[in-house]
């Protein structure tokens, strides 16, 4: 897989990481933080923060919620191995919930299942206090600016 | 299906509806407002509105996100079927992406496929300009209060 992945000092991930780009504005809204990225073993890791404006009926964080942050970690870590003028647009998310999260800290950590030439495989966990509140299996494709 | 319904006058989506309750935080985050309920038809639509907040790095409103409103909708349809002190938990959400959607209004339609005594299916559509953005089906479960 590691042969697969290419990571280009101008593209668009690499000049956010540098911070000569500001993140995308759904990240700042979800509190994201990319804290690790290893294109050799096709992982990211980035830090979330779920404010009291997520929480469902139950006062805990809305399912949806935790999606957007794993649909963040899952397409940054794609996005991670693009080529300029490339970006990744994601086809279909599929979520579980395995337990409530409170307002507050989360992690989340994206793997690479397969990176294709076109289609991407993406599997996400998001974790609050060591543990996993939901997963998600992310299929992306690689769009090219024509 | 209109059969296993049921709407308590004291149900918390009642109070809801009436104004008598605020709704929940992320409903108001993601600018939703109800605009139909038919427990005969099985079906509860409401409006949304993403705001440039929301938005990914191809600027068009992030999938998530647009899980965030299908979670919403379908939990609302749910939850316009429960007793008081229930609440709706939804265990998994699976969602596809069929166009890109950018910032402004949306609308959002559930339909329950089946609403068992604890466990319900629903499926969802949300729309921008009469087109569907994003599908999702949802399954969620009735949590007791005990």
């Amino acid at each position: 897989m590691a042969a697969d992945i290419t990571s280009a000092a101008e593209s668009y991930f690499a000049r956010v990481r540098r911070g000569d780009l500001p993140p995308p504005p759904v990240s700042t809204t979800l509190g994201g933080r990319i804290t690790a990225v290893d294109l050799e073993a096709g992982t990211l890791d980035s830090d979330y923060h779920a404010g009291e404006a997520f929480l469902n009926p139950a006062g805990q964080v809305q399912g949806g919620v935790l999606g957007a942050m794993l649909d963040d970690v899952t397409a940054f870590l794609v996005t991670a191995t693009l080529a300029p003028g490339e970006h990744c647009a994601t086809l279909s998310l599929n979520l579980s919930f395995l337990r409530p999260a409170r307002a507050g800290a989360l992690q989340g950590r994206a793997q690479l299942v397969r990176r294709g030439r076109e289609v991407c495989h993406v599997a996400g966990d998001l974790l609050q206090d060591g543990r996993v509140v939901a997963t998600a299996a992310a299929v992306c494709t690689v769009v090219r600016k024509r």
